[in-house]
């Protein structure tokens, strides 16, 4: 019986990371951006969130278990995501949809990801594209999923889209235009690699809701960036991105990743979201470029000290291989590196000499090989569902 | 002899530590900076550099000694005080002055620093403070001598007053209105105190002078701060000093040391004087201030990670053993508070818990207590010289 009056779906949905960084919100309760970002999609068989969503005339309440535990339902941001796919549901309804009962059948909605959660992953990001896809197709919602994402997660929309993404921050109060929208699709840059170097799985000390808040509440220099040097960037980035031009991609990227801690630094108090192993990195990807005379690795970092590396796939070795001699790995069984496979290369001894570096045995814990991917995905095996027929965690 | 024919001066200078940070030159032949700044002048009784200058008729040729190891004199700086000075004496002299061979007379100059050189303690300013002064002492020039400072090191202009030094930019091209000039002397605030705390004495990694210039070059931050910013800043850090405000002159030094590090983040390639050690410090002062619900204690940091800690006299005691719970200073012999004595003083559990903060053994190496002091003096005892009668190093 209950079985019957189930309807569940399973989506999947991307990390985006971004390249020009969105840091900062004229509308805390809209969750409308100071500007515009762009961000490259990664590849979800590396990093994912699954999320089941179901819906059913026999539940009593929403509910919703994120990595197995139970989670408060009544948080404003989850509710501001069902309110507002609920309205698109009736709104559709209203034009003639042929499913009438179920906007106001009650969800239950389980999600799970496939990486560390709050590790400075833009989890968030990924979880709430997840969540709006899978009420959307749920509830049988047809419309663009940016503001029901947005309102989880400002930079969740940009997970809605694979490849390479926009969000446009838009103009309006009712934040109706501040939408993400496709640059370039994965197919356009297949030589286009993702490093993540964790450096480490702790969860961050200042969340970047509290923290662009008070960023925004402080900074003078976030203000000016906002409104003189984002608008010029984001021009840039997308033709970057269009002509595949990866020395000017990446010393954009990694010049709008310093901009963004810079910002942090001028916040009070100041937020510190990169350590010394972060700038070790950054060292180290300025000494490879420097050695070879021209951008052929770059870095950016979010709400945490974890570094995301871009590069070209036949750069990919040597870098690695300059990685490892930076950082030697911690002996302790697990493999150094996961995801996409690389071919192990020698590290020349002019480059190490270049690179100059002390080495810190252990300072990355492992490294994620990825590239960009697709946008969100439905599941069409009802084995893959997390909840089972009654509507629980299986 | 060659005694009957040298005249020698000795005298001493102090370090500053800029409460309003200077970071950028809009001449760099003239040394004239894009923003006004001011400091604190640091007592010598613990910091100072010594120098004794010489002139002979019997020298031939211009040759100096810093700690104890003769330099290349052709050094642009170095030729740019040394011209300058001399240019000072021939106007003297020309006005009537009773010495007119001088100006010519080649000189020797022995410098020494009571404090570890290039640890971003200021050295230079201190260094070039007390040539500028003994140069003028020598050959008898009785001029403001902001200029012959500033042509060696910028900040070095502010090392010519105690107390409390703003280093006007000016607006002439000549530079001729970028000086330096007392906005209070250090009786006027008697209580506050400096704690410099020595996280490490390595050479720093890039110099401020190459480290300024790239960030002129590529900070759009840095024009922004220096033009938007910095002059209201100038007029109230003018006000906490005369009105003697700690909480806001705190405020204030913590917030524009912040803004600093982060044009130099957002310079490229970037550059960070702070490590995690110095982060640490900043969460501890902020702690602390939080602990009280007042700006008791501020950070301020130059080009390198020593913390500079600014407090009034009732408060270091505290905030020293603050220091120690969180740094346990090395058992290695060595005292780890220098300079003033401090009246050891327990902590309290609340303030320990108000700090959470996982030790960190040995990162602060020692602690000079200091205070506001004055500006440059003349040693008066022959013995003090630091070059024999022959004009050689002692």
């Amino acid at each position: 019986m209950a079985s019957a009056q189930l309807r569940a779906v399973t989506c999947t949905a991307p990390v985006n990371i971004a390249v020009i960084k969105y840091w900062g919100k004229r509308d805390e309760e809209l969750i409308l951006p100071i500007n515009s970002s762009l961000s490259v999609t990664l590849h979800q068989d590396q990093l994912k969130t699954t999320t089941t969503a179901a819906i059913s005339k026999a539940f009593t309440e929403d509910r919703i278990w994120l990595n197995g535990r139970e989670e408060d339902v009544t948080q404003p941001r989850l509710q501001a995501c069902l309110r507002e796919i609920r309205r698109l549901a009736k709104k559709q309804k209203s034009a003639g949809g042929e499913d009438p009962l179920t906007p106001s059948y009650k969800v239950h909605v389980a999600s799970v990801n496939n990486f560390p959660t709050a590790a400075g992953l833009a989890s968030s990001a990924a979880g709430y594209a997840c969540l709006a896809y899978a009420l959307a197709r749920v509830y049988g919602v047809d419309d663009d999923l940016s503001e029901v994402a947005r309102r989880g997660s400002g930079s969740a929309c940009r997970s809605l889209y694979g490849g390479f993404v926009e969000w446009q921050m838009g103009q309006q109060a009712d934040g109706k235009d501040s939408v993400a929208r496709q640059v370039a699709p994965e197919s356009h840059w297949p030589e286009l690699r993702v490093l993540i170097l964790v450096v480490s799985a702790e969860k961050k000390q200042t969340g970047s809701t509290v923290g662009m808040q008070t960023s925004v509440d402080t900074s003078a220099l976030l203000r000016f960036r906002a409104e003189k040097v984002v608008p010029a960037r984001m021009a840039e980035m997308v033709r970057c991105v269009k002509e595949r031009d990866f020395p000017a991609f990446g010393q954009l990227t990694m010049k709008d990743s310093n901009q963004f801690h810079a910002t942090c630094l001028d916040t009070f108090p100041p937020i510190s979201y990169l350590n010394d192993t972060s700038r070790r990195v950054m060292q180290l990807v300025h000494r490879f470029n420097s050695h070879h005379g021209q951008t052929k690795v770059a870095y950016s970092f979010d709400a945490g000290p974890n570094a995301v590396i871009f590069t070209l796939d036949h750069t990919v070795p040597e870098f690695l291989a300059a990685v490892k001699h930076s950082f030697p790995p911690e002996a302790n069984g697990d493999p150094f590196l996961k995801g996409l496979p690389v071919t192990p290369a020698p590290l020349s001894d002019a480059l190490k000499a270049a690179l100059a570096m002390e080495p810190s045995p252990g300072a990355i814990k492992y490294v994620i090989a990825t590239q960009a991917g697709p946008g969100p995905q439905t599941l069409d095996n009802p084995q893959e569902h997390l909840l089972g027929p009654d509507g629980l965690p299986k």
